[in-house]
């Protein structure tokens, strides 16, 4: 097995590489799109259903709406169309006939041509809300809270495993309610829950806050969002939650009588995640061997190896393993035993540090005199020998530390990469040197945003929910400034 | 709440009108595309659930696979792309713009017209194969066992919510193998989970057989399939699964070098079902009065209602059904307590029998005096009064053997509606008169099979598998015949 490319070396081609090399996906036949398989699915799951859970925990139901979008109703909230009109993927035909030319081949049949065309969703606010119009007539039909596991289409020019593909699953809520307050309620709800399941299940730390308008999802009066931050320096926003005012409300005449008996148009959220959060997973915990998982999100939270000579030895270890692996089970953790005795026992170290198993045990002849097993920890690289009698409880605690452990690591790694600046020239420095979140003073202007953004590359990422107010001067206009804004350079 | 229209009057039309009002599904404003309602895709998402489940069970693994197929992959396997052609959407523009003539409207832009064009997958096959190309080179490779649950799309002329629809949502295992025999084993393994799950699950008896020539699927070497009988003696193919053989191994060059060294193609296996099940599920056990669900599919297992006059006795029963709704939720039944007051009881009653709710619990003063409940089935709208005490074991033991019940109730629908006839003359007098799967001699060739189609619209559903051999002659031809065949009208 081939080394990864270091982190230090270059960190894009190592998480190329890695991403392909644990089996977590890889590109496909079609451009942009990817083939997520089955290493990489199975933690994906274990994804979607905690946020589902946590999604009918608040009262969401889940639906499914078509995939293809008419034209017609695809532009109807105008920017939200013009937000999305340069990356659709179009059906403008529904049959193939033999090429005249070549009867092994086929051809699009130009006699099938539809009357109007199909866009492949890039996103479902359209569709959605052409249907809530006839779900809707009263303020006894709201709120309703809908959420939708699919697969949508953006057309991107340069793609990315889980970062940026073409095709990616994501899952989608889409609610409508009957006041303001209720809708703004909702998205902050919303973004909570990402930044619960961000921060307590896949034990990366976010910040949550709110967008610039430029930053702004097409469509939307207000986008929250919870932005992460990798080893290298750079941001990922990881969850938008998205105050739809009246908008679609409006574009798609969605009308209901409130209790007051008058007729108003209802407002709306929506709110997302996809499968980019695998790419956060992977950039937050993972190290040159290979991936490192939270316990929660590992298919494989423990596996144990024998390290024998002979048949007799490992008929032995056998019996050991066969009766861990069945307390270990008992309390609920996935454990697998890898006595295959084609690979050697270091290979196989090899390859579990490479797909991220948290704990590792080994056990070998002198473990089986001493009753003891070697104990492996993937995220810090640890090794300690402990007694096998109730390893099973030392297992149970030793996952919820390393839990805990990597959330803090990551945590320490954005304290350290958070720099305050006050002045254009440090702003740059920081960049350069450290990167990282740079927290300064912006003017509120979108001339200043872009002026940074086209000489730094760095964009506003929010602006904190829980942001202290300080009087400030902006990096460039020098304006007088309330509070300061969260910059770095972005995925 | 109007009534809906009874199964004498118009089975069609009842089944429209009840997948519509029991929010099952609803027609979108996408041509032949489907909106699953939430309280539909809970009952979708409980199957998925099961049979996932089962799949991995049985040694497979979940992954995704892009919903694009370039259209020269998609013609690789002639016969494949053959069967597909005439009903693929077909995306041939990557972007829209802004109508020169409208600046309020988008346009198709002609400048991002696709090198090639790309079909949305009607069915995997050939992406899949075309990456297994790269994941196999050694039979230690194999077998490869793998699941999706997506979306598919096939352009339809005349559909229905459910039973034929231009998208839907369906799980497709793709499998491959080192020997035919184990191919061949992995093809009636996963028709036997499919029976099963069919049968324990979802309470539908299903036939176990094999398909002709003539209906296999397109690239298919042996189509196997489970067919169900609905009320109105139509037959539904609720399930298939194909020896694929090596056609696709050979069309995408999947080769690999076996135990002795030589190199060879792999072999295949496809199999899936759809939410195509929906309707089998609908059509199978419900009646006039609306949907009749097993337990293990209802998303309300249990529903109780008080019968109350005045605030204080509503208190009183209050107090008793919650104490009820904990002891039952306990068991891992889901029950649900309607104590609203803007509804009347009547108005309660007719709305969860719309809506399948297995078993009602209707408390009223009297009940309170008694220590007594009533009872009501929703199956066989039997009612009846119990004690209280120890209810929810009571409750329990009856939601299996309404399982079990709804499940005996179809087999003797197909028992009873399943007909034995030696000539074409009966052939066709059963297939008016009483309809249902009729059981006949045929002669093998597609000829027949063809004529007795084009006159009475029967086909041969399937060879079931567990067919004795039997001497007879067939319908038309009248040359001899080893055993009978099932033929019906169908879905």
């Amino acid at each position: 097995m081939a080394k990864l490319t270091s982190r230090a070396e270059d960190y894009s081609k190592w998480y190329n590489e890695l991403v392909v090399k644990a089996d977590l996906a890889e590109n496909s036949g079609v451009r942009g799109c990817m083939v997520i398989k089955p290493y990489g699915y199975a933690i994906w799951e274990k994804m979607r259903d905690q946020m589902d859970k946590r999604f009918k925990e608040t009262g969401h139901e889940n639906a499914y709406f078509p995939i293809f979008i008419p034209k017609s109703l695809f532009e109807a909230e105008e920017k939200n169309a013009e937000g999305f009109a340069k990356e659709c993927a179009v059906v403008t035909h529904y049959r193939l006939k033999t090429d005249p030319d070549n009867p092994k081949k086929l051809v699009v049949d130009p006699e099938a041509k539809l009357e109007e065309e199909l866009i492949v969703r890039p996103t479902s606010e359209a569709i959605i809300w052409n249907t809530y119009k006839n779900w809707i007539q009263s303020y006894r039909d709201l709120p309703i809270l809908i959420n939708q596991w699919a697969n949508v289409v953006r057309w991107e020019m340069r793609t990315r495993l889980f970062l940026r593909t073409a095709e990616f699953l994501w899952q989608e809520g889409h609610t409508a309610h009957a006041t303001k307050e209720e809708a703004v309620e909702e998205t902050e709800k919303m973004l909570d829950v990402y930044a619960d399941f961000a921060e307590n299940f896949m034990a990366i730390p976010v910040i949550r806050g709110i967008k610039t308008p430029s930053e702004r999802f097409a469509g939307a009066d207000e986008t929250y969002c919870i932005e992460a931050l990798m080893q290298d320096g750079k941001a990922l926003q990881a969850g938008t939650s998205h105050f739809l005012g009246q908008n679609f409300g409006k574009a798609f005449d969605v009308k209901f009588t409130n209790r007051e008996g008058k007729i108003e148009h209802a407002w709306g959220t929506s709110w997302g995640t996809s499968t980019r959060l695998m790419g956060a997973l992977i950039m937050t915990h993972s190290d040159d061997f290979g991936l490192v998982l939270p316990p929660t999100l590992a298919p494989i939270q423990v596996v144990i190896v024998p390290i024998f000579k002979g048949e007799e030895q490992l008929q032995k270890i056998d019996e050991v393993a066969y009766n861990l692996q069945q307390k270990l089970k008992a309390r609920g953790i996935s454990v697998k035993y890898d006595n295959r005795t084609e690979n050697k026992p270091g290979w196989k170290f090899a390859e579990y540090e490479l797909k991220g198993v948290p704990v590792r045990i080994a056990i070998g002849a002198r473990d089986l005199e001493n009753k003891t097993v070697e104990i492996a920890r993937r995220d810090n690289l640890t090794k300690e020998t402990q007694p096998i009698e109730n390893l099973e409880v030392y297992i149970e605690n030793l996952l919820e530390t390393i839990q805990k452990d990597i959330y803090q690591k990551a945590l320490n790694h954005r304290a350290e990469h958070t720099t305050k600046v006050d002045s254009y020239e440090e702003f740059k420095r920081v960049l350069e040197e450290k990167g990282g979140f740079i927290s300064a003073h912006w003017d509120g202007t979108a001339e200043e945003e872009e002026q940074i953004k086209n000489e730094t590359k760095a964009t506003i990422r929010c602006i904190p929910l829980d942001n202290p107010l300080e009087d400030g001067i902006s990096l460039i206009s020098g304006k007088p400034s309330k509070q300061r804004v969260i910059f770095a350079k972005s995925y």
